[in-house]
């Protein structure tokens, strides 16, 4: 992209035209030429958003939760940007027809701007578009964020890592959920939402997170931010009102007594770390390929004949003599 | 780890020690110092197993299936290594009751080694730390290796790529798992599971397959693997001898014609890929802190003063002109 279009472009976004958002996007997700200094321009314009990361298992109904949530805060007078990195959202086009409908309401809105990501690609690639698309909405203006995933896996625990604040959905009744959350979700749930909370055997899930959460001394600090678990029925909009209250209640905590200066700071962090790996990996092997040195050694780790660990540090020390 | 640790360790794993296995995978689970030379020992004396992928959402009775699965090919005279990278399964410690008694059937036969991965962790790590399991494992004589994984997020779909078979499960009347099979699972799919097959909607949903795939032309090409797609019932233990033949099918299509070669050289190349994208990032990172660049970075960052690319860029500067 020449220099003229990308100024057009990155002016369209901090003006919050949905047009230049859309490419934008798209030229992140894409890794296409230009995409780098795209967000150096805008980069240095976010960070003012709350981002808030939704997860929680296929059939937790955090579709309609996410729906209900958005409604929720346009009423209360934010601007609401979407990012689904979730294969079943309606958001990301795996809708069941009820969803697609609900949808079209949300759509309507100039103050809500809803996009889904694609779930396939290159190691560490939807986690790098995810992050890349929450600065490009930030920058445009919207204040508030929501990253759509699904499911309890390590993608979702990095990409909860990259949000201010995490809701984690939970449903009676689904003894696997459970599970999972034994396996290390407290760590990421900064608000719990136990949703189809007229299910029976709401209360005794309230009540096992309340025992976990007392545990969990990560959670029980003096000073520290308790998790607190809210009973959803988000296909009523019972509770969503509670749930932005949460929301509003983290956010002031983040911004107030100086835990909000440093997750910023573990944030830049691990997206300078990340950028870093990627682009590191990126001329590396661009260079060994250059150099005629990658096809070789792809041959010997192929036959076995080399292991991978001193493949790569031959390409290492290659790089290192170069001068 | 010394030289002589290090030597007995690995001649452990060579002749099939369950001890010097299990020790092995902490050791690359954990990066410790010495993994990466005891996988540099090991590794030329891998690729010998066929590693199955199986993947499918909670709920869908994956464990169940491959525990007939491994006492299925334990009857065929094969050795069964099982890597489980799923939080909900017995092997990874989520297991009901019922799970943990069949599965303890397994653990007292010396040709099963079953081994469960943490699912939290660095960025990439989870993938990484699979891999190497499996090269442990393969290493130690093995010859069938089962990767366990749960849902259809990135992290099955990178891990699924390292295997030579995948199965996927599927199961009648979940809608959401249909859902995300049309956003992308055909691609990573070389035997379809249709377990619980004796539940309402398993025609139905053996049928809804059968037009995915024949609207998919990657698996219809004329010298292509076509992925039969198999109903179970893994509690009663039907269709389990079929999929084992599918899985023996599979591997036959894979060693005659070519394409096991073209697989194993695109697993070879992203195994290389992904070491040197980890290794640089840890050198250049260390490197970066050493001098004093790192942490002013960082703060840069924090403030919105510099984009990560532009200090990503500046760290890789740096590396360059050292010389």
């Amino acid at each position: 992209m020449n220099i003229p279009d990308l100024a057009s472009l990155s002016d369209g976004v901090l003006a919050g035209d949905r047009r230049a958002m859309a490419r934008a996007i798209s030229l992140v997700e894409n890794r296409r030429p230009g995409a780098r200094d795209l967000l150096a321009v805008l980069y240095p314009h976010s960070g003012r958003a709350q981002v808030i990361g939704v997860t929680g298992a296929a059939g937790s109904g955090k579709s309609s939760l996410v729906n209900e949530l958005v409604l929720e805060l346009r009423r209360r007078g934010h601007t609401v940007g979407v990012v689904a990195v979730d294969p079943t959202s309606p958001f990301s086009g795996g809708a069941i027809l009820g969803d697609r409908i609900r949808m079209r309401d949300l759509a309507g809105d100039p103050g809500i701007f809803i996009r889904s990501m694609a779930t396939r690609g290159a190691l560490g690639g939807l986690t790098a578009a995810t992050v890349d698309a929450v600065v490009i909405l930030d920058a445009a203006g919207l204040d508030r964020v929501i990253i759509e995933t699904v499911g309890v896996g390590q993608d979702e625990v990095d990409i909860a890592r990259t949000a201010h604040t995490t809701i984690v959905l939970q449903v009676p009744g689904l003894g696997d959920d459970v599970q999972a959350l034994k396996a290390g979700i407290l760590e990421i749930a900064d608000v719990f939402a136990v949703n189809k909370a007229d299910l029976d055997g709401a209360e005794q899930l309230v009540a096992q997170l309340q025992i976990m959460l007392d545990l969990n001394s990560v959670h029980t600090g003096v000073n520290g931010w308790r998790a607190p678990i809210l009973q959803t029925v988000a296909t009523a909009g019972t509770g969503i009102p509670a749930l932005a209250d949460a929301l509003t209640a983290h956010w002031d905590y983040l911004q107030h007594g100086g835990h909000g200066q440093a997750q910023a700071r573990a944030h830049a962090e691990r997206l300078l770390a990340e950028t870093l790996a990627r682009e590191a990996a990126t001329r590396l092997r661009q260079a060994a390929r250059d150099r005629g040195q990658w096809e070789p050694l792809v041959d010997q780790v192929t036959a076995r004949e080399l292991d991978p660990y001193t493949a790569a540090g031959q390409v290492l020390a290659e790089w290192y003599g170069r001068g």
